[in-house]
């Protein structure tokens, strides 16, 4: 049987032990896990703790941790995708498949056109998501879904990036293709796509001034937003991750 | 107002005049178009049917054709995905996604570790997930559901290609960037991607038995079948449709 991986918060683990409470009941009431078993614990830093459970508790589980092995499927590149905020079950499903292509880091934002209420984006449940996508795909990483930003808060951090690729429907000069191949070597990359509302002709011009953005064309077919997102991240690192 | 596509069945177009019934019911009761509204008709042909309502009746809608233009959105190479059975959420998903990605066809298969049944397979119900999807995203080409395949079915239609690519997780010699990187100037291209189960050893032989098949890998990172179906048809997308 393969051994199982189980997602434990930071403060679960302390040096060679950990005390599981977070997936308490998955590990004990629905795989049914005992003492002497072998584990796999992720906390989202790139580790693989491979462990043995040592003692079922009335509501933890008694740890030992074995040894820490970094997990060298993870990446090279770093991908931030900056999501105009969606419906949630369109959200739902980007961050999953962001999550499983690998992507570091989503930022939903709210710009002029959005749709929908920054109020009532489930932040927690799409951490949920992130959570249960690494688990599934056995990434040692998880997808850091950060809070709702403003537009102005956008601009703010592009400089963080390297390069950021921003999918503008009006854009017909550069494709995506074209702006990657002039990308090789970068480490820091992100993308932004926005909400089925698109952005106003101003905000297109604020994200164009910076010098590291790229404008491009995701082609000539319409995706849906979340669609786009996906299959942006999955180009990206086609091309990017060496 | 942009103008409203709707879909028809071949059978309702004859010469330049067309007598609606399969979408009589979104365009007269949900979208309320009236008598003289331009509409574009599309029925999976690749064109455009730019047309006036003439006559709104009982259950059908009298439509005169007044251009048919060649749709340039389409994409030049033709993608057909073999994809193993999945439950019906990842089934739809997938189907959506794919059409949207501007995939020719689909074929789903049974092999040897499907789990789904393949007779309770939703085939018409995918049919209509893929017209709905061209409509959202405007293609003017439906994306072909076929039944569902016999393992041995798809062994004998793969010749029909010029190049299939077989993702397996097994592989690790050939990347898929390498693979495509050696198919510039084809047009018609497959890729298979199994269900859940996997290919057994002899299944994967039967396969990598055929001159045309490349066997690849899709990286170091587990991704869900529906997932790795649409970063698959994307990429191949990106680097062949020239």
């Amino acid at each position: 049987m393969t051994i199982k991986k189980y997602y434990v918060n930071s403060g679960e683990i302390s040096g060679n032990s950990a005390k599981v409470f977070f997936e308490y009941n998955h590990m004990v009431n629905v795989i049914r896990q005992k003492a002497g078993d072998e584990v796999i614990l992720i906390n989202g830093d790139g580790y693989y703790y491979f462990s043995v459970i040592e003692k079922i508790n009335k509501d933890s589980v008694d740890i030992v941790i074995n040894k820490k092995v970094k997990d060298t499927s993870e990446p090279k590149i770093k991908i931030t995708a900056y999501l105009g905020l969606l419906k949630s079950d369109h959200m739902d499903f980007a961050v999953q498949k962001l999550s499983e292509l690998a992507v570091h880091k989503i930022i939903p934002f709210v710009s002029q056109n959005t749709v929908v209420k920054k109020e009532t984006a489930k932040i927690e449940r799409f951490k949920k998501i992130a959570i249960e996508s690494a688990k599934q795909c056995g990434r040692s990483k998880i997808l850091n879904v950060e809070p709702v930003a403003e537009f102005k808060e956008v601009l703010g951090s592009l400089n963080n990036f390297d390069a950021v690729i921003f999918a503008y429907e009006v854009e017909n000069k550069l494709s995506v293709k074209t702006a990657l191949k002039d990308l090789t070597g970068v480490k820091e990359i992100a993308f932004i796509i926005g909400s089925e509302g698109g952005f106003t002709e101003t905000e297109a011009k604020e994200f164009k001034a910076f010098s590291n953005v790229k404008t491009v064309s995701l082609g000539k077919r319409i995706l849906r937003a979340e669609t786009a997102a996906i299959n942006l991240a999955g180009i990206i690192m086609y091309e990017l991750d060496g």
